[in-house]
């Protein structure tokens, strides 16, 4: 059974066929937030902190964080992502006790974001590019974590499914010349727009399927890609992620402070036998009744959150006599 | 490939693995429904009327009919079912034009029905059970229409997903000894509700899958039996249905008038490669809009359906000078 092992200073969360499926939440990031990059520039990492509190809340399992800032004062990333991806790593592990996700494609930030992570992160990520393999693989190696791969190589990204699956093969293959076992490797298939190509959805419930069944890799992806450019996103997207779970899909990385998104995946846990007498989706459904009497998603999950954590405990104030 | 062909008076829609989604519309149906009993036995079809109208509008395929209507006046359905049965099916007909699905547990009222209706409707249903079998058998053969197989036998309905492809299994074969082909058989594995029986989805899923590569056959279900008795019902279905879509169901007997509901079948009809383009998701897209600024759900629908079937015709008055 594949188990990917992710932890925190004291927390383990495992990625695997049999778990509920593993949302990494995606909004630490400043690439397309002009707000936040100016911010990070500025050192003001308020939204920072806001973000991880509101993810946890919301449902996030583990945290992907980004610092590809380019700032104003200094263009060159491989300068000044590395200290910036520490800052965020020690300020996010301050505030929150769950895995990281270090997400970088400048290789000296990656090895910052290693070496300042508590516990065992996952790092985001090697493709089937010779130079990327060549630098990422052995600091996963050297440093005992799993990584995102993903399935585009020197050639691009390919439309066809069975490329992908070959290119996702190539880095299996190459990360177990590393030393790197394949329950390490959380395979990203691609999820193209299907407002682009019709077949974008069928592509990755095959590829989920074939990535499990024949190479025994957990798989992700960026969910929200599936609805580019098109009304009513969250729809679609919330009907991809149940398909994509029970395809076999084990994590996305999104956006958790979404109830359609979040509940949708609640509901698909359930209907895996992933939430055992239901107490999370009965949780979650009182969370979407206070979101419709005007309370903000992410107070509500964090009111529910409290009080379950609250529950033996002294908190809340109001005792009987 | 395996097609299931119904037809209307002048229409014909096919239930297949290469097919959108098919819904068949449960509303015209006295069973639960007090009001309704009431009215029909006093001769009253406004509802059936009502129904009809907006189940097509909201997106129905075939419209479920249902007489099981026990009369105060005369308790014995062998008698009160027949005729009612054929008055509205005759009442249906004459206002849509969409395949019809004649559901009784009374023979004389399905073989009343059949001789009722136009084209080539499905009937609704046979189970394992050896009465149903030499009563219901036969009808299929005389009148050449496809069937509804429910997988519960004189046993009852086992909670073991094997036994309920055994009995499956068992229909299917005993329709081909009287000459039924495998695609008119529409199977029903029967969704029990997950909140008692925590792998009920899962059961559904992998029955579903077996059902279509082993036997070859079209399946359909009573959906929203999934979420029996939790809360926020809306969502489970709205998360079971593109998941069974996923894994090859290719019809459900459902409420169609639940924006939900036909929301996330849409979405799954896209994400499977049925809806080129996205043209469909895009007007539904737009009714949705419609009902956030409030206008109920089926009207928004047939007013989208008014303007599409309008398009080119000489509907809506205004015209260029």
């Amino acid at each position: 059974m594949t188990r990917t092992v992710l932890e925190s200073k004291s927390k383990t969360v495992t990625i695997g066929f049999d778990e509920p499926f593993c949302v990494i939440g995606e909004r630490i990031n400043p690439t397309g937030r002009k707000k936040l990059a100016v911010e990070l520039e500025a050192g003001d990492f308020s939204t920072v902190e806001k973000d991880a509190l509101e993810q946890v809340a919301c449902g996030a399992m583990v945290l992907d964080v980004n610092a590809g800032v380019v700032y104003n004062s200094n263009p060159n990333p491989n300068e000044t992502e590395p200290p910036l991806m520490v800052k965020m790593i020690e300020l996010v592990q301050g505030l929150v006790d769950i895995p990281l996700c270090i997400d970088s494609s400048v290789p000296a930030a990656l090895e910052a974001g290693l070496a300042a992570a508590e516990g065992r992160p996952l790092l985001n990520s090697v493709t089937g590019e010779e130079d990327r393999l060549e630098v990422v693989l052995p600091l996963v190696k050297k440093y005992n974590v799993p990584v995102v791969a993903i399935s585009n190589d020197d050639t691009g990204i390919s439309e066809d499914p069975d490329v992908r699956f070959a290119v996702a093969k190539k880095i299996v293959e190459r990360a177990a010349d590393f030393g790197i076992p394949a329950h390490d490797i959380v395979v990203d298939p691609l999820v193209m727009p299907v407002g682009a190509m019709a077949t974008a959805g069928r592509q990755v419930f095959t590829l989920v399927r074939r990535l499990r069944e024949e190479l025994g890799v957990n798989t992700t992806c960026g969910a929200s890609n599936i609805s580019f450019g098109l009304p009513n996103r969250h729809g679609i997207n919330a009907a991809f992620l149940p398909m994509a779970i029970g395809a076999g899909m084990t994590s996305a990385i999104m956006n958790p402070v979404r109830p359609v998104e979040m509940e949708a995946i609640n509901a698909a846990n359930f209907l895996m036998a992933h939430d055992p007498n239901g107490g999370k989706w009965i949780n979650f459904a009182k969370v979407l009744e206070a979101t419709k009497q005007g309370t903000p998603f992410p107070e509500a999950a964090k009111a529910a959150m409290d009080a379950g954590g609250g529950r033996g405990g002294r908190r809340g104030g109001r005792r009987r006599a």
